[in-house]
């Protein structure tokens, strides 16, 4: 939803991401103007639940105190779960004690501790951990692993075994099936195999951090922040702040998928050259832009 | 910069106004996403002294923090001062305490009583006054008037009667001219009258109140707020709210010249209807728009 760096400029938004689990929402970061891109990209309010904040500089949480009053003139009564660092609830506990009295339902700030990796949700589908990032305040990238789905049952094999339907689900989770007669069918003739689990990174915002690598690998797709070239090194390490170069060296060393890399300083008006510097290494990457929806798996 | 109300919308932005004096700009609301309409009109950051906040509801302020922070990145010096109701500075007392350790300029916040007609601005060309509105929360409109501006030389006359350079000013504030003959050249001859001085009423957020009527009497142009339409008038009642129809009968009563509708409620998706009520009463209104441009005298 916003691929800029902290200074708004006409092109880019303030870092903000949904992930679409089954229609499931979830936020990450949620800079300024995040409810209006919900908006303008027509996503429902109603079906996001949990929102994840890296790191507490305005260009990752400001949009908050607009998007909680937002769901509050919607009429939303369910929990909202905000995961971020544990200064976080103090910070914006002026919200509820002074614009939001009349809330009609209940913000809930879970804490985590961005130093060490940690899973801080997990549901039926879904489990985030946390990727321990270094920048000049505590900051986390968070890793969205899709949980393994039970194998798709073979309705011809179904028919063909008059499987009851009281034992499809125990087959679905890896059960032989036993026919009356006593022959045993292998589950494998019963079953194909599931779509692949999914995994989403996003590592922003970060110096270049070789530790993250055993986080990442392998992931599907990797965001990784690429505010600065790599002409602009010195000033990428004075910020805390990494090249699009760093963020394919981490890509490559991680043997992710793809790598999406975001976070634009403004400085540069066409980003051609952080996605060229990049793919020089790791050559399956490309740029973030406002209202891109990329699909996994691919 | 935003005519919308609470809920944002594609079609409208939150609630914010520039007014440029002779290229000093001040910010009347300040909702999310200013800085980036600020940006997007190519408006100059470093212009903006003051701000003024007419009610501590999120459409109206939640864009102080992101501008704030992005004026310090910009590297800003000058003070910045925000004119609010006593409780804003407490509110936004987290932007210094947490976000805005390094800010390289001070943010101050100077209280008015939104009970009361005061007046809070003055400088060498404007004075700036508060109007007591009616809200669900303490509310102030603002009344801008440009200050009576010195008269122009007539150039032909300077050279006619050999006027010095040291009386020009006197001159342009009213003085005669006497010849070194002794002959009383009187001030009209050698002035023209200057521009009219213009007025500016920003009325927003509040119910129908007549009381306002003789603190706008005559503006140039009033915005006045317009959520709904008569026709949903008890919903306007009910939220402390205008319909067009009272914006347009409040201007009616003020003999103001124009009228400009704002702050419209997410519910129509054409704001013709409100217009044309408002017309129907007024004929001189038009309707806010985002990026629109006014230009006073018209």
């Amino acid at each position: 939803m916003g691929c800029g760096s902290a200074l708004p400029t006409t092109r880019h938004c303030l870092s903000a991401q949904v992930i679409n689990l089954r229609e499931k929402l979830f936020l990450i970061d949620c800079g300024e103007g995040t409810q209006l891109q919900f908006r303008a990209m027509k996503l429902n309010f109603s079906r996001l639940n949990h929102i994840f904040i890296s790191h507490l500089h305005g260009d990752h949480c400001f949009g908050l105190p607009g998007l909680i009053s937002t769901l509050g003139l919607l009429g939303r009564t369910a929990d909202l779960h905000i995961y971020a660092q544990p200064d976080a609830g103090k910070v914006f506990s002026f919200l509820p004690d002074y614009f939001c009295k009349e809330l009609p339902y209940q913000v809930l700030f879970h804490s985590f501790d961005p130093a060490v990796s940690e899973q801080i949700f997990e549901d039926r589908t879904l489990k985030v951990t946390t990727i321990p990032l270094k920048h000049r305040v505590p900051s986390a990238g968070f890793l969205f692993e899709e949980k393994p789905k039970s194998a798709h049952i073979r309705r011809n094999m179904l028919d063909f075994y008059r499987i009851p339907f009281a034992r499809i689900n125990a087959i679905k989770e890896g059960e032989d099936f036993v026919t009356p007669e006593g022959e045993v069918i292998p589950n494998a003739r019963l079953t194909l195999p599931p779509r692949p689990t999914q995994k989403y990174a996003y590592c922003s915002d970060t110096a270049y951090d070789e530790s993250i690598v055993p986080l990442i690998e392998g992931v599907n797709l990797l965001y990784h922040e690429a505010t600065f070239s790599h002409k602009d090194l010195a000033r990428a390490q004075e910020t805390y702040h990494s090249s699009a170069q760093q963020a394919a060296l981490i890509a490559r060393a991680a043997r992710v998928e793809r790598l999406l890399l975001g976070h634009f300083s403004a400085r540069y008006p066409d980003e051609k050259i952080l996605l060229d510097e990049a793919k020089e290494i790791f050559p399956n990457t490309l740029l973030a832009k406002e209202r891109l929806r990329i699909a996994l798996p691919a």
